[in-house]
């Protein structure tokens, strides 16, 4: 029973995110019947494990899985293999093989992600999915100032939303960067850590974006981390914005 | 009664073309809807008249259209109006007022499409709807030396598609350009013309690619052109890869 890491993009936009759900459409579930079919089909359904859920319309450039075979097949087979029969909007950057106790989850040491926002006036059709839009007012040397009050071990209790089941609110941030985009018209923020909570860096985001628009004040990060309270998280922004860019293991 | 000249950009993967058709989501039909919801809905619906029709999947950076209104409002107003009624897959470029006699199909004098082919052996999810995909051998010198032979007046009835309405398919290319762009791993083609019949250019990318493969002689449009037979085009490049970049009065 060979294990295998392959590392999964998808376009979001078609998916009831990553999780299988009952009657949902999702990656879990395409890329499940994919595996089982390239295994013909075992008594025993193949589970294939990602690194984490990603949201409905959330995006993946380096999503990590892991999945074990019945029998052996060299890994740029299961590559093609895969590649060949899941939908368009799946794509299978690589597979390796690894050893028996790569875990995607468990093994994951840090993660990041990206925001993107658009912020033009003209709302381009072409990036509806794949962007958030503010077309208001934003001091970026606000946001500069105030977005790397976000790295360091905090307590994230203010930037969680209802329905997330962990059973602790804390979390290191690694790095937390904003890239301007002016060429495109975007803002890019690209933050890493060694995991987050549900909706978190959505919130992040929108924190910051209100920070840039005078809404809250340039040091109110801070404050969210002392007061740890759920209700203060006002903006989240959309899902379709935001991008799983890789997996450290 | 002024009327309005609408320069327009959509993504086409969710519409059934432009052209209004019987129970089908198109893009005149949902400009339609938001030009007479501005209007207040007179009695005799005003229609939407575009500079031509794009099918199914197709896009537009700039497609262009026009319409009269019952009474006189800005055309920023209108611009705005319009961009705050219509769905996020179509926004307004630009308005402005124009002459009774501007007609955006009878006026227009040409048109620029371009072509986008990825050429990646992996098939990128978020190109899936905005590129044609080809991942065979391809002589992009051979490619070069040929595509300069549809510039000019020709008969393209080896170029068009059943189902096409035109009186007379003699038509002329101005110009007839391939774009590589190595750090997308794509291929543009950007024809401009004084009108392009149905599938044609999606016929010509696709004779284009066939010389590059090497399954057609590099002087094969000079022979197509002479032979004037529809059953002579093989492969039609998909829908999904096409935009109406410009339409110049």
């Amino acid at each position: 029973m060979p294990r295998y890491k392959a590392t999964i993009a998808y376009d979001g936009t078609d998916f009831f995110g990553w999780q299988v759900q009952p009657g949902k459409r999702t990656v879990q579930l395409e890329l499940e019947a994919a595996v089982n079919k390239m295994a013909k089909n075992p008594a025993e359904p193949i589970r294939v494990q990602g690194s984490g859920r990603t949201d409905a319309r959330v995006h993946a450039i380096g999503q990590v899985a892991h999945f074990d075979l019945p029998f052996n097949i060299p890994a740029e087979a299961v590559r093609k293999g895969l590649s060949t029969m899941l939908p368009y909007d799946i794509g299978i950057k690589d597979v390796e093989i690894v050893d028996d106790e790569f875990h995607a989850q468990y093994a994951a040491h840090d993660k990041t992600y990206r925001y993107r926002f658009s912020t033009t006036e003209f709302r381009d059709p072409f990036k509806r999915n794949y962007t958030g839009h503010w077309n208001r007012r934003l001091d970026t040397d606000l946001m500069q100032q105030a977005i790397g009050d976000y790295v360091g071990e905090h307590d994230w209790l203010s930037f969680v939303a209802a329905g997330f089941q962990q059973k602790t609110t804390v979390r290191t941030v690694y790095s937390a960067e904003m890239i301007l985009k002016p060429e495109e018209n975007e803002i890019w923020f690209e933050f890493s850590g060694n995991g987050f909570l549900y909706n978190q860096i959505r919130i992040m985001v929108g924190v910051l974006l209100e920070i840039g628009h005078g809404s809250r004040p340039v040091d109110d990060i801070k404050r969210l981390f002392e007061v740890k309270d759920r209700q203060e998280a006002r903006f989240t922004a959309p899902a379709q914005g935001l991008y799983l860019v890789e997996v450290r293991y």
